[in-house]
């Protein structure tokens, strides 16, 4: 949970609310609750926002409050084509000295999503769990991969799906083709892989099995801030809800995800999640029925 | 129908048949019967080569075969990424003088497929034939838009489905979005509008409904020459077998053309797609199938 500064080709704007746990919160509360928040913010953090997320079923227990800090801090500028940015301020603050805790009211949680921080703060969560999770989803970067692989190897022993982009992939596995780089993540333990393409649509891998999702075809994107973790959100709510961890059902939770991220780039920040209707994500998974179903009669 | 030099991060070869209507011929073939082809040759294209596609259907009676000159030949050389490549000769050969004759025997042709040659050319063709075919699509190339694009524009206005990649539909349009893109070039002429992504996929626009066929996600791409041919051999024949120029067939003929072209990258030139079987091409549309297949109860 953290404060971001958001510059575009069409817009900017100076402080919003941000960070991964955020948007997984957002996007996940539309299929289930509670939403189990374990984070950091500093004393600067609005009550307002919390309230928010409190009404939308998300419990807050699990959220330090430092009372002499300020909350995580970044800034970024996208370039033209909206695939690519420049991180301009990335001020850790209260994420410096973060220890996540999870509370005794967190314990045996069914479905475990570990947003994009340090490995080793992923590994702690995992292991204050007693009852180890049916489901535990990780996302990570590149930059963890840069400066932790070793720790990032200790978590992905112990998870079932892992969400990276395709550069990520290859960096990872060494390989750049996609299918190669999925068969050698597959053996460094998650039994599900998950590789975002952005506009390009998203590859679900799992043991031979592999299946695509398109992103939505927009006539802009205003705001790229989020949608990946509005996509895990999606995705790890939808799962959440109908309790079926099968391949078939995660094909069904990533065109949820893609239609999430779908609403978050609309706007700036998580504003637009803020504003949808469970109309408007029906509406939504229909477009992205309309957009890839087709019949056939084999030759 | 030419020759081409190619050499990729993987293997070389210096010399195989080319051009994109070989590609066109050997693709729609799989489901239509006669393929009448019209193109110009040299003294050098071996009979071998007019045998085998004579073998399938493909009737040779417009090809112009110029006793002194030699036929179109073509080098390249791909980059690591398989994406893109450098041209490194171009020789026009008999190219220079083409002037596309239809024989009389091919009037009445109810699906016209204009390769990527030369826009006057491709008007040529269309003002031959007596009576306009039931469907007319369109590949062309971003050296076209370069250097005739008024002409490029007159041919517009007589098609009914363009073919063109990403930066060519942004070139076209001067739009950055491909969902605005799209909308622009739907006033220029063409009813229809493919954007091939390559790896990532194509998209089918028609007024205001937009469907998504995926690429094959595969280990290794050995060799991409003619992979926009073989995919525009497979839509126009997949249409011309079941004669159905609905949107609806076309989401299908996309598919079937997604996965012609599948074969076509597994090996050099067209040589894949001379050793497919209907067995071959019925498994991999099964594969595009399982691909993107997804259930959904809306939330």
């Amino acid at each position: 949970m953290a404060f971001d500064a958001i510059e575009t080709p069409f817009a900017k704007i100076d402080k919003i609310i941000g960070g991964s746990a955020t948007y997984v919160a957002y996007a996940a509360s539309n299929f289930i609750k509670p939403v189990q928040q374990i984070s950091i913010v500093g004393n600067d953090f609005p009550q307002a926002e919390m309230d928010e997320l409190t009404s939308r079923g998300v419990e807050l227990e699990g959220v330090e409050i430092v009372a002499d800090k300020k909350s995580f801090f970044w800034s970024g500028k996208y370039h033209n084509d909206m695939n690519s940015r420049d991180s301009l301020v990335t001020d850790l603050n209260v994420l410096e000295d973060f220890n996540p805790v999870v509370p005794d009211s967190y314990q045996g949680a069914e479905f475990l999503m570990l947003g994009n921080v340090m490995p080793k703060l992923q590994l702690s969560v995992i292991n204050q769990l007693k009852v180890r999770p049916k489901l535990i989803v990780m996302d990570t970067m590149n930059f963890w991969m840069d400066i932790a692989m070793d720790d990032l190897k200790e978590v992905l022993k112990k998870i079932d799906v892992l969400l990276v982009n395709d550069s990520e992939a290859r960096q990872l596995s060494g390989e750049f083709s996609l299918v190669k780089a999925a068969k050698k993540i597959l053996t460094m333990g998650p039994k599900f892989l998950i590789i975002k393409k952005g506009e390009h649509g998203a590859l679900l891998f799992n043991e031979n099995h592999v299946f695509f999702a398109p992103a939505l075809p927009l006539e802009e994107v205003f705001d790229p801030t989020g949608a990946g973790d509005t996509f895990a959100g999606g995705f790890i709510g939808y799962l959440a809800k109908t309790k079926d961890i099968s391949f078939e059902n995660m094909k069904t939770a990533i065109i949820v995800g893609s239609a999430m991220a779908s609403f978050c780039v609309e706007k700036f920040g998580p504003e637009r999640l803020k504003e949808i209707t469970k109309a408007d994500i029906d509406e939504r998974l229909n477009e992205f029925v309309q957009l890839v179903n087709f019949d056939i009669d084999l030759v």
